[in-house]
């Protein structure tokens, strides 16, 4: 039992609420969602009503804050041992926590040109150079773990790794980032979930909207 | 006992290495280390050797590669469960990983304007409201810690947290960031370990040197 509540931005851009929405949704686990608009151009005023950073998600469990993506899934996986956040196997685990952090702290070119946006057409856009480079490495870090794995998922089964690189799934397919089979073998398996159809739904409603190129 | 390797890059800059140096060490779990000199200019071509990202730094263990450093500090807690590594209490716990993920993730204009750089004399810098702005919430990081568990380490003895916030201290004292009576406690006793004293004194040794203001 958990009495989580989950403060998060926008569905259709906040592409770190995403990730442990998803994760917990997925995983079963029961939270309270709060759902706070960006208020980008005035730094997010409303944010620091709940959160220590001014960043969303931000995960309430009683008194206790928690903040940052990966410090939530960390305290997820601390909650419920037995959901399989992590890699059982310590060195697995430790590969999925590698990825997990190159995502966390890097891969800042596609985050800047290449926003989540689940809204825009599909098309491609023409990228930088840097981008086409954050590309390939996240294709090797697919096909590495899919193929010492078998799948569908990063590790077999659906863990923290795979929430941190959901929007990803979502990046490279609106703005038509990759063609290799991988790519569209894992997204296939990212998008059948039930979470990300919940999440995508909500995100396809909101009236809240920036221009993306 | 473990059979660690740790890559890193050059002790007077690489900020990223010093945190799970300074870890391992003062928590005496043994490691070799494999110093590799940045060549930033060509893009680290050397580090492709090691490192899946070619980043530092790298812990190899045996057959295992982990990299970045936040998941060499979860690995190392995972492998070493008596060592303290994070706090024992699971809200202490998720407390020291938030702090620690929005370290990883954020304070980007400290990181840009003011590199670690121990041979720099110290001097005051004049830097853009965007340090400032991280300065301040680095202080109430800090603050908050200190005050709740009493120090003289953020949540009493050392943890990851303190390892991730290493840096900083040299930084702060470097560019002379703030004179708030909490920075100066917490880094009398960041400076006073001797991990800390082991690696100053390589890192003014080394001459290799990037001309930074």
């Amino acid at each position: 039992m958990s009495d989580y509540e989950l403060f998060i931005g926008n569905k259709n851009y906040s592409s770190w609420s995403f990730r442990p929405w998803i994760a917990l949704r997925h995983k079963d686990i029961p939270f309270r969602e709060t759902l706070v608009p960006f208020d980008f151009e005035n730094g997010n005023p409303e944010f620091a009503a709940f959160s220590p950073s001014r960043k969303v998600p931000v995960l309430k469990d009683g008194t206790l804050t928690v903040w940052d993506s990966l410090a939530i899934l960390e305290y997820v996986a601390d909650c419920f041992p037995d959901k399989g956040l992590w890699p059982t196997d310590k060195a697995k685990r430790a590969w999925a926590r590698s990825i997990s952090a190159e995502m966390h702290s890097g891969f800042t070119a596609l985050r800047s040109e290449c926003s989540m946006n689940m809204q825009r057409p599909v098309a491609a856009k023409a990228v930088s150079d840097a981008v086409k480079g954050e590309v390939n490495r996240i294709v090797t870090v697919w096909k590495e773990c899919l193929e010492a794995s078998g799948g569908p998922f990063l590790f077999g089964d659906f863990t923290i790794a795979d929430a941190m690189y959901a929007p990803v799934v979502s990046r490279f397919e609106t703005y038509q980032l990759s063609n290799d089979p991988v790519v569209s073998k894992y997204s296939e398996a990212m998008k059948a979930t039930e979470a990300w159809k919940v999440w995508e739904v909500a995100a396809l409603k909101e009236t809240w909207v920036v221009d993306t190129e």
